[in-house]
C-alpha cells in the first residue's frame, strides 16, 4: 500500500471573524484534526469554551477556549498548524504569522496578500520566507479567490496544453445570496459618488487579483511587465434587492473589477470579476487561448463562503507536510478533500 | 525572488508510436528539454535521423538518433529522464521502466496502468516503487485519461468542497475527429457480435477507469469494497462515418464504458465514458455531491491526442524534481505548461 500519515493534526485557530470561526467548527467535525484552542482578543469570545462558541456544545469532545492573547496560547498549546484568518493585508498579518512559525507550527492563513506575496511584496515575502525557514516550517497563503478559481484552478487546466497564449479567467457572482458584510465590501447601496470614494480610501475592493496574476505567471514561466487591477461600479437597472439590502435605480449594486498582465504590451492573463446583487447567473469560467484551446465552466460557482473554509481546512495536511519557507498553492499537490 | 531551476532537461524517448513521436516532436521544439535521443526497435526506424524522423529537419540542433536497443542508448546517453510511451500493459512495460531507472533517469510514462497500480497491481507497484527508490528517482504515470480529465481533475475540484459524498465523471467525446487507431480502439465498424469477441479478448477497451478510481479513493482517503468496470457497445441508429470508416445502421459506432466504486454497498464514484462516431456533443464533465456540490464542465472536451502529448511533457520536470519512488499525479503539483 502507499504511505499514509497518520494521526489527528492539533490546530490552533487564530481569528475568529466569519471565515475563522467556519474553519474552528470544521476543525472540530472534521476526522483528522484535533483542535486545541483559537485566539481572538474580542471581549465577549475571551475565556470562553471553543465549543460552545462554535455552537457544537453537547457535540463531546473539547476544544479548548478562546484565548486573548497569542504568544501564551502558543506556549501552552504548542500546535502542530495556526490558521490565520485576521486580515486581508499582509503587512498587518506578518507579526502573527511570525508568532505561529517561531513557535513551531506550520501556518495556513486567509490573508488575501499572502496568496502570491513574490510579486508585489518581495522584501515582506523574503522576511516570512527567511522565517518560516528558520522555524523548519511551511506558510502558506489559501482561499478560494485568490488561491482557487481564479488562479491555481486556470493553472491546473494548463496541464494538458503544449502552448498557452492567453489565460481569461471570468467570476461572476451574484452577490444577493452572500453575508452582508461581503455585500457591503463590494459596495452594494452606495451611490457612485460614495463608490468612488471608497474604492480611493480602499474600503470597496477585492484584494487578490494582482496576486492571482502574478502567481499564473510565475507557474507558467512568463515574464510580465505590468499588472493592472481597476474597479468600477456595476450601476442598478432598477430596483435590486438581497435579504439584508434594498439597492435603487442607479445606485451601485456590486463592482467589476479587471485585473491584467501584460507581457511585451500583450494582454497574457486578463481576470474579470463581477460580484453583484442582481446578477442573472453565477459562474467561474476559465478560457485557455492555446494548444489546444479549452474552455472550462463551473455552473452556479465556487460557493464563497463554505468554499472557503473548506479548503482552509483540506490545506492544512499539505501546509504541515511541506518542506519549510514560504510557499504559495501553485507549488504543492491539490488540497483534496481527505478523510483524514 | 522565488526559486527556479536552470538548465534544460536531458530527456530520452522511448517509442516512437504516435504517442512518443508526438512527445519527441514537443521535446525537440520546446524550451527547457533537449531530446538526446529515441529508441524504438522498429527496423524502419532504428539508425535514422530522429529529428528527420520527427519531421524536424532544417529546424537546427541535433536530437540524436533512433537507437534500436535500450540498454545501449541509456549507456550512452546517460539522460536526466526517460519518457516511456510502449505499451498500455504494465507488467509488459515493467522491464524498460525498471532499466530507464537503473540508469539513473527519472521516469515518465504514458502506460495506462502505472497511473494508478496501488490498487490493481500491488505487488507490481510495491516492485517498480524499490526499483525507483534504489535509483534515486521517482517513476511517474501520466495521461489525459488515465492520469486527468477522470481522476486528478475531478480531485483538484474537491479542494473547495468540506464534505464529498459522490463523484461522477462523464467524459463524451465524438470519435469522428480521432485518428483511426483510436477509432478501431473503440470498436467502430465492427458488428455487435464482433464487438462482444474483441471485449472478450482485452482488444476493445479503454485501460484505466480502475486506475482512476484508485487513485480517487485514495487521495480522499475512501476504502472502496469494489470497483467495477463494464464495456457495452454504442450501436448506431443510422449511418454515420468519420473520414476514415463507416458505419452501417446496427453496427457498433463506439463504446459505452462505464466505471463504479463502491464503499458498504452504495457508489460512490462513477466514471461514465463514452466513444462514439456521431455523438452530438464533445465534453468533460465533473459532478461532485457533496458540500458545497460542484458541475464543472469542459466544452468541446479535453483533446484527446495532443492534450496526452502535452501533459506528458510538462509533467517531466515534475519528475524529475520529485522525491524517489513510485508516484501518482496526485502526489504532486499539476504539471501546469511551463516554459522552461
Amino acid at each position: 500500500m502507499e504511505r499514509r500519515e497518520s494521526g489527528a493534526i492539533r490546530v490552533l485557530q487564530v481569528g475568529l471573524g466569519p471565515i475563522g470561526l467556519g474553519v474552528a467548527r470544521q476543525l472540530a467535525a472534521r476526522p483528522g484534526f484535533n483542535l486545541v484552542g483559537a485566539v481572538d482578543p474580542r471581549p465577549d469570545l475571551v475565556g470562553r469554551d471553543l465549543a460552545e462558541v462554535c455552537g457544537l456544545v453537547g457535540a463531546g469532545g473539547s476544544a479548548g477556549t478562546v484565548d486573548g492573547d497569542l504568544a501564551s496560547a502558543l506556549q501552552a498549546l504548542r500546535p502542530d498548524a495556526a490558521v490565520v484568518c485576521t486580515s486581508s493585508g499582509l503587512e498587518r498579518v506578518a507579526p502573527t504569522l511570525e508568532a505561529c512559525l517561531a513557535a513551531g507550527a506550520a501556518v495556513v492563513s486567509t490573508t488575501e496578500e499572502l496568496a502570491y506575496p513574490w510579486r508585489e511584496r518581495p522584501d515582506l515575502a523574503r522576511r516570512l520566507d527567511e522565517a518560516a525557514r528558520r522555524a523548519g516550517r511551511a506558510l502558506l497563503g489559501v482561499g478560494v479567490n485568490p488561491g482557487f478559481a481564479m488562479d491555481a484552478l486556470p493553472l491546473v487546466l494548463t496541464a494538458v496544453c503544449e502552448r498557452v497564449d492567453k489565460v481569461t479567467v471570468r467570476r461572476i457572482q451574484n452577490a444577493a445570496y452572500r453575508r452582508l458584510p461581503f455585500q457591503q465590501k463590494i459596495g452594494a447601496g452606495l451611490t457612485p459618488e460614495a463608490f468612488a470614494e471608497r474604492v480611493a480610501t480602499g474600503q470597496v475592493r477585492h484584494v487578490g487579483l494582482a496576486e492571482s496574476i502574478g502567481m499564473i505567471a510565475a507557474a507558467l514561466g512568463w515574464q510580465l511587465d505590468e499588472i493592472t487591477d481597476e474597479i468600477a461600479p456595476k450601476i442598478a437597472d432598477g430596483p435590486v434587492a438581497s435579504d439584508q439590502l434594498a439597492v435603487e435605480a442607479g445606485q451601485v449594486c456590486g463592482l467589476i473589477q479587471t485585473g491584467t498582465g501584460r507581457q511585451n504590451g500583450q494582454v497574457r492573463i486578463r481576470l474579470e470579476m463581477e460580484a453583484y446583487l442582481g446578477a442573472p447567473e453565477s459562474y467561474d469560467e476559465v478560457e485557455i487561448e492555446g494548444s489546444p484551446p479549452l474552455r472550462s465552466r463551473v455552473e452556479g460557482g465556487i460557493h464563497g463562503d463554505i468554499a472557503t473554509v473548506a479548503i482552509t481546512v483540506n490545506a492544512i495536511p499539505r501546509a504541515v507536510a511541506a518542506p519549510p519557507g514560504l510557499l504559495t498553492v501553485k507549488d504543492l499537490p491539490p488540497a483534496y478533500c481527505w478523510v483524514g
